[in-house]
């Protein structure tokens, strides 16, 4: 039985932690801090996780982290959460941090999307947390940098194209369409209800979005070389999910079946990863809302000869907590879908 | 290992039930039937099921679903559920019936609100399957009327009311809201997606629900006597749960201190019923979303001396598949939350 | 052509009155004010109203105000307003007051349910905005206050079962659901999107909520003695909209003919009533959404003698800007129905 | 005042025009038809638009028709329009067809994409209902065929690009997201409520909707060659709107300003196109809700060297009765913005 932590626990990312780790048979919340709402037990905090376990909610600190637990998941804010994953590291914990901090192995790199990085020594022991790219070295790995919710979306749609050297490695769009929970639990002018119910809408477009830097590191890897991504995030007016359509130029006239196959055989043994072929349904978010799935469908356009692939995920769960509990897993030496294997919530 | 059939599969009860029984240590669903999408794999059939155990669906047939399971939830309309019903308890197998066919005592009654019975021979052996007003007969029972997902709501609002005396039996008011869910999977102009997002409205109002009857009857049997209920129903913009607010005239000057304390008394060992007292939130749907949990606020307007009880279910889980399952669990003897015990998903 | 000022242009309310106003013919708004984005023209602050008349926004300045309109609505909070409706009526202008400042007569009951009124010597002059109930004194007022969005909805509803001895003055319960445009503009922790969306619950309720106050001032006028109300405001997922469902006790056994019968007479010239009878489907918030319309369907529940009456607004419209310009028609001599006659936006 | 009829009424296009037209100084509705609701009162049928002229429905006669009114809005699916429209034309009444039937000028590609066409021979004096391409024919002609709502969200924002040859026209790419009226009104399993609350898709996919058939027509004749686009329309949980998001590779190095003016000054004297600059928020659906505009966001991803164009209309709209109406007032020379200039209802 794990002992785990949860840094920021009554954020939408820690509270699904709280969630999935409830179900999870080899693990145990025994500390979980919020500056807000220190002192009071989380059910008081966040009245719908009444029925978790009691714990009373504190302010970080170094020392009770690390003799409450022997895990952490750290879901502050970028540039917050490096001090907080330092200190943990020094005393050897275990950590899986949801933030961007240890993402990018490039320093210079964060610095430019991001800002300052003070704890760039320890960007070396860091793993980007994908186990469908990385999973040897998580099984390794004492800090897990849990990947983007959009990245997560986008790169296991574009990895199999061009690690196969299927599309070019230029060109390629990813237009993705996300729920609200992706930009957090604090009230803002432009998430309140009335602006988003019944409206949709694009931002940070045109080359503006962070998450663009983590994508196109990873998608490096798999090329061999350089990859410029469009992408352009859109808002829809649901809590949870998000489908990405992504478009790439073939390098040679493209079939269709070849295609899923390929989707097909990179993802066999994933156990969160559903390929659908051209029989099957395209998926939405309702098939994958509440589960660490990823339900993808391959498909060529053969009047402009484009492929177009549709991957759609929860934000919260393979996008997020979900993901984060996959990588615990694995560092753990558990079973790797431990916790994680429920059937999706739709209606 | 209890092995369960599903008669009905395919509608929003029957999907429920494949999703929590796909997670239930100790049930396995062996049996399956579709009119509808007969001879496919239920997989095919309900695309966001790939990932449960993989059965082909069949029409139905006594007795190869008797070969096949031992304990079977009934998902038909009410009408058709009678005779299937009947079959299977011929056989000797155990049933839980999610429709209205069983649960009126009484022939005339059910006659009188939905239609003529065929089967009134099986009427003495069903038990009202409300685990908090009929425990002990439900462990002992083959046959099991699952109440309705309205019902729920409101009576385990109001029992606690009327079995202590505490309120006048006439003049009860329950003023329901319910997600589109609990009118069913088939598409009708009324529920299509743009008639009924960003709408609200009330239906089958002043007397003319047929849930009407199922409340009335366990409500005599706590009052001992007759009672007659306002009930209005009306349908919200979201997928699942039941909010219902209800009000009643006490016999004396009532306390909220006293009236709160009734309630959490009176369900202080019920493992699925959560009483929130004065200092604490009311409770909305989505404290309850995907979980078999009911939450009760019970207050009272000093002002106009009634006592008014915010009562909250997820139609699909303790409206339905979920006390469904709780009472299986009780009939085979397991412990009556297995299978049952996860948190909301929220958001 | 009224030259109109806006004070507090960029909430909700003060949105709604420069949509309805830049359709009105005989109305045009002149001056507008914002504290937050003062020095901004209209369309900047808010930019689905490009195409609206362009403004530069303004704070509140009294000299500025009166040489540049002669009528002002006044959209500011409680207590806030009252200042303003000082200042603008000592240089005389007309006004229609959003606010609840100065919908009580009885400035004692203003202190009771809102705090401090630094303005009593206006409340005289003030007359309650619903033109249903007031329509004559309107006509020759100076200072309307115009009714809450919750008022608006059960008083039409209320009213002539009251006027017409039809039910007891005891008893009475109005359940009101309504959409979020209700609670402001201002991002809340509670109106965030996630938090709304497929979510409903109950607030301030058992005697809680301020509007009690006005409701019960304007039932006792027609009541012609003490009538205290039991009112239960619902937060709905929906942006626009109250729905009310209203319960009362007959003093003699209802019939739903007359009962229809009485409400079609109350309201036979209102322009903006609407009497559904038993033959016609109960309305639903979409079938008034964008307009000044208050569509009311009484009905009698003959198994428990009770008279329901759902009752069915536009919170924006009828209950806020909607009946603020209707308001402004009768004040300044113009048609009543003057630019409020569109049909509703559905779906 | 220009009497108009509505063949299909009763559908969402029909509704749409009820509303608008109720509002025409210019235009009066004087014939309206509905196999269904065949002599039932217009508001009997269709709830909501109780207030608009009271009209029975009748089933199209054509003489009946040619009586009533001298302009007709043909509100029919493709392939049963054909023969309404012939009929009216043989009696030389106006008529703006809101099908696809008269959309594509070469018979064969209606034959490959819908199916049999039998009345070819009104296809040469059918003009393609976009004002901002064809305003002069539209004004001289008798039969206009109204753009698809897809079309009119993806030309709008792809036209100035190909027409300046600022983009090549191979690899354009348009993801269209749509809300659920774009599908009609008939109640369908993939429309029911449940199933699309909370949930997001892409449908027809990688070259396999209609609307590319009209799409490429009309980019074809404005790029001087041939045109192939990738086109994936998704269908959102809202009632109304199209968001499209389109990329395009510019033939030389771009320029935001540059690809903004290009819009701005394409767009310069269009009543119901608006083009947002650099400076200004990306328009999201509640922007245009109600209204008949258009609004364009042209970036440029200066990462990636890509066109990026946002475009957002009111499917029901701009994407249909509204666009008709434009096309009624070209017709029949009216100002062409009349009945058309409301600002949005928003929230």
């Amino acid at each position: 039985m794990i002992r785990v932590g949860i840094v920021g626990a009554t954020g939408y990312t820690g509270m699904e932690l709280v969630r999935i780790l409830d179900a999870h048979p080899g693990a145990r919340v025994c500390y979980a801090t919020s500056r807000r709402w220190s002192g009071k037990r989380l059910s008081e905090a966040v009245g719908h996780l009444a029925g978790a376990p009691e714990i009373v909610l504190s302010v970080f600190h170094p020392a009770e982290a690390i003799e409450a637990a022997e895990l952490f998941f750290v879901c502050l804010p970028h540039g917050e959460a490096m001090e907080t994953v330092g200190q943990l590291r020094e005393a050897d914990a275990m950590v899986v941090d949801l933030s961007a901090d240890f993402r990018l192995a490039d320093p210079a790199l964060y610095e430019m999307w991001y800002g300052e990085h003070t704890r760039k020594g320890l960007l070396p022991q860091a793993v980007y947390g994908m186990p469908e790219l990385h999973r040897e070295k998580i099984t390794g790995a004492r800090l897990v940098a849990n990947p983007g919710c959009y990245p997560t979306s986008v790169l296991l749609g574009v990895v199999p194209l061009l690690e196969s050297g299927t599309v070019h490695s230029e060109g390629i769009v990813a237009d993705s369409k996300s729920g609200v929970t992706g930009a957090g639990r604090e009230p803002k002018p432009n998430l309140h209800f009335p602006e988003v119910a019944g409206n949709f809408s694009a931002y940070n477009i045109a080359g503006h979005h962070r998450h663009i830097s983590e994508m196109e590191q990873e998608l490096r890897r798999v090329a061999g070389g350089e990859v410029k991504l469009t992408f352009t995030p859109h808002l829809l007016p649901v809590n949870r999910g998000i489908l990405s359509t992504i478009y790439a130029r073939p390098v040679s006239k493209p079939d269709e079946r070849k295609v899923v196959n390929l989707f097909a055989e990179r993802y066999q043994d994933e156990p969160f990863v559903r390929v659908r072929g051209s029989d099957q349904p395209l998926p939405g978010l309702a098939d994958v809302r509440g589960t660490n799935m990823c339900i993808i469908a391959p498909r060529v356009d053969s009047r402009t000869g484009t492929v177009v692939v549709i991957s759609c995920i929860d934000n919260l769960v393979k996008g997020a907590a979900g993901q984060a509990v996959q990588n615990m897993n694995l560092i753990t030496g558990q079973d790797e879908v431990t916790g994680l294997s429920h059937l999706p919530l739709h209606p």
